[in-house]
């Protein structure tokens, strides 16, 4: 055994926290114990955040620290440069700007909707070099892997003096980014909207903080998963019908996950009504997965749900979670608790199943929301949209799902993706192959951003009928279900009338009348409530909705 | 829109938080504020606990609530009875003791390693109800979703009078078991081993806990990373090399899990001697998702880890961490923060590979743990042995692994099992049909436990050499490879000698020749530490074994 001591005794093996350390000791004369004065949080970033760092920025489809990131926006570039940027949601401007700005240089993120078409252009033009994209939980596991922080700048509702959070309802992503910074001598510096003496309860204590600061406006979050049922159509009402009847009922669905579709929202809009009518109230959709979706009050108020556990709060549902905390996660303080982290975790390995809806689908069921010249992520769609290979016990949904009897063979996660053929301006939904391979070439990319493999799908739905992917192992015989529902897409064309009908016939795929449907019965009527204002009817007004919602 | 007003006043909404008041009330004069006397515990279990409550006890392979269990078994039959229990990992007699006493009546777990021969005989003699078996990181989830337990007892360090709690460096599952309880008005129950009046950090803070109350003795912890070099053998030493030669360096295996075996305890050992002579440093091996091995000591020393990230402590290694804190993921106080739920998170999707032993494998590589008359689940091997199907990002390793030049195309995981071809006792590994099949019967189990799947399995290595399963989908090519490599066993004795030149030939198994590799070097002399004495010097001291592996 050979062991150089020269080696040993040469190298620090604590260079991370003498750093922080010494950077800490850098701004001493600008802040107030853990306090950054609010006005000169600039200056303070300049000192805290060395070029080349990788700082991960809360911002995820809802939250967002956006104090901070207008603050790191005016950093002077010739003193914070090259920075790696890790942004879960690339929502704000500001984001971008940082690398128009020189500030930063690379980036890591799951999910660019509002932004998706500029950092496309960015990433051709050089401007911007691109890590990866990611599902939000393969970005957190990264977090403690290969991407570890050096600086997290994060977002709560409240602090103490002592640096304790409160992060409220809308916890979501805050303690894992926390995490990982803080446990490997990162800084991590909080926006919060107020410093008060006692907290309603601590989400993260002060040992994982190292400064607070009060932001000039409360940090932004966005009502993503408010619904206004007026907007559901009868198409979607009747697709609706077809989930609760030909899916939810037939595999006895207990636990799930529903995404922001109209779709999903007309399916909690009709178990009160519908769903009461078939007799399945306590048989299906009793446990969720799920922000706290406005149009899931009425199932909640007519005894439908058991429970709720939640990514992230939603604008104007405080009250109503607080009154309602049989069904929700909340604090000692009765508001909200949600995990971003932990919701995936349970999305992903403890629900029967996951639904989504999809832009673009290919002949073998393969589909993507990113579309030519954007490019847009993932969030966390494909981690509950696919088979989790180390699942291991069974719910009867999962087990249902076993088509072998082979010693060995198991269940099935159910992902169901739902989509009408055809999208406004007459672009067919189907495909035969999908813009995600475009936009691979273009950001060059490695992998196409594809959201769900066609081999994780379990079910497909249109207006036509439900194609039950499952049952079938040939891929020529899913193409085959898959055009026989894709309608007069370019997809659908091929499909052949016989061999539909042989499709039928085997249960591959069932049309509204084959699971006692009839078209004419999906209308607005059925749904629990219309519009917004019947929702905060049947909250008894514990719901508040977003002004921009109160149009009634 | 109807909605019943009469239903909407008569219900109550908030009955768990209202029955938790009650609760505590009824301890009132047993209790000092949160902290139960440490021999009133009985006493006050059996007013917190109700019949027929959902209780997770705190107990993975590791660390143990082990006061809580002794005193859970003292508790009145009577008056608690037909719990619900969901326990990681029975290790501990009184587990089960608690369903022969008919104080507990149903169990979900996840592994059973100590008791599962027990278990086995108490399911077939219908004294348990088993709910399922699960991985840990599923348990973890179900605890949102349909597993929402009503009682937690767990295991911490150290409290202060308020109940903030200590865990230090085992945090393993214990914010995760908190939080599901804490945040639906279950009661959090946690023994520590002192209070004190400042805590080194905080690791939960006391929003989240209801009572601690001082152990009569130290938690149990089980050092079960701890690999003595000494039992380490030439056959081992022969496999650690094909797999650094045979996989890492041809695939660029940056960040991986090793798990407790003597097979890659022994790559550990080589990394500064063998490792070092191919001139891999920092090409492979750089960032880790495992416990602090003390056989990764001199890898650590010779400069080949930059990061480790680790789901519990391991004991003796508490001042070599604190130490090396660049290494580590530590808290400010300097000790080892783990946890297992982000470590199990990260093991399965931001590292390249996994890589585990096995005792039984079939011929399409399906293999498990499980032997007859033993319900052992399964921890977390199946999380890190899959492919997971909702990774998203790159990196080189896992793109290596791609086969196909389909535009959507992706890479995968490396999932390597190494096995010798006999076990002990003359037990051939290689097996026409799993022993998990018989258990699954035997237990009443709806799928047969399988640890990993054998379309998951990209690597299989054994003494004879390397199958790279990952590059054939054949079901027939892939049982010709593993037929190749099984040596004389009975899936061994079916090869070719003929088809066995060809698949070499192809590249798509590997004998130690192929590699660079002669079987005469693989000697214990390369091992870089061959005995814990060795361990102990290269961590200059600081890594303090447990008694039982001191006999140098």
């Amino acid at each position: 055994m050979v062991i150089s001591k020269v080696e040993m005794e040469r190298k620090s093996w604590t260079t991370r926290v003498e750093a922080k350390k010494k950077t800490i000791e850098s701004v001493q004369g600008l802040v107030d114990g853990v306090i950054i004065p609010t006005k000169r949080i600039v200056e303070v970033l300049e000192r805290l955040i060395k070029p080349g760092d990788r700082v991960v920025l809360e911002g995820n489809n809802q939250k967002q620290a956006s104090f901070l990131s207008k603050s790191l926006v005016q950093v002077d570039p010739k003193k914070v440069h090259d920075l790696h940027m890790i942004i879960s949601s690339i929502s704000r401007p500001e984001h971008l700007d940082l690398f128009e700005y020189g500030i930063a240089r690379k980036i890591d993120f799951s999910y660019a909707g509002p932004q998706s078409l500029r950092i496309a252009q960015m990433i051709e033009d050089g401007k911007i070099e691109l890590g990866d994209l990611h599902t939000y939980i393969e970005l957190y596991g990264r977090l403690f892997v290969d991407l570890i922080p050096q600086v997290a700048l994060v977002a709560a509702d409240k602090a103490d003096r002592y640096g304790n959070l409160y992060t409220g309802p809308n916890t979501e992503e805050t303690p894992t980014l926390v995490e990982a910074t803080a446990f490997r001598d990162g800084i991590v510096i909080v926006q919060v909207n107020e410093i008060v003496d006692e907290l309603p309860r601590v989400d993260i204590p002060s040992s994982w903080v190292d400064f607070v600061v009060v932001a000039d406006e409360p940090y932004e979050l966005e009502p993503l998963f408010t619904r206004d049922p007026r907007h559901i159509t009868d198409i979607q009402i009747l697709q609706a019908m077809m989930i609760i009847r030909g899916i939810y009922e037939k595999h006895g669905v207990k636990s799930l996950n529903h995404g922001i579709g109209f779709n999903t929202a007309a399916v909690e809009l009709l178990l009160p009504t519908y769903g009461e009518s078939l007799g399945l109230k306590g048989k299906i959709c009793t446990n969720w997965v799920l922000n706290p979706h406005p149009t899931l009050i009425p199932a909640i108020e007519s005894g439908w749900v058991e429970s709720v556990y939640c990514f992230g709060g939603e604008l104007g549902m405080e009250k109503y979670i607080e009154a309602r905390r049989d069904i929700f996660f909340t604090g000692k303080d009765g508001s909200l608790r949600s995990n971003r982290t932990l919701a995936q975790l349970a999305g992903q390995y403890a629900v029967d199943l996951f639904i989504g809806s999809t832009l673009q689908m290919d002949a073998l069921g393969n589909s993507s929301t990113v579309t030519r010249g954007r490019v847009a992520g993932y969030g966390g769609a494909p981690n509950m949209g696919h088979n989790p290979g180390g699942r291991r016990h069974a719910t009867d949904a999962w087990y249902n799902l076993k088509t072998s009897d082979d010693p060995l063979a198991r269940g099935k996660k159910l992902v169901v993706q739902v989509a009408e053929t055809f999208q406004e301006a007459n672009k067919p939904v189907f495909v035969e192959s999908l813009d995600a391979i475009h936009v691979k070439d273009q950001a060059k990319l490695r992998v196409a951003p594809v959201m769900i493999y066609g081999e994780d799908v379990t079910h497909i739905v249109t207006e036509e009928g439900i194609a039950y992917l499952y049952k079938s192992d040939s891929m020529a015989e899913r193409r085959e279900m898959i055009a026989a529902i894709a309608g007069v897409t370019p997809i659908g064309m091929e499909h052949n009338p016989k061999s539909t009908e042989k499709l039928r016939e085997k249960g591959l795929i069932a049309m509204p009348e084959d699971l006692g449907i009839r078209r004419s019965d999906a209308k607005r009527s059925l749904l629990a409530a219309k519009n917004i204002d019947e929702l905060v009817q049947w909250s008894g007004g514990l719901y508040n909705p977003p002004a921009r919602f109160r149009s009634w």
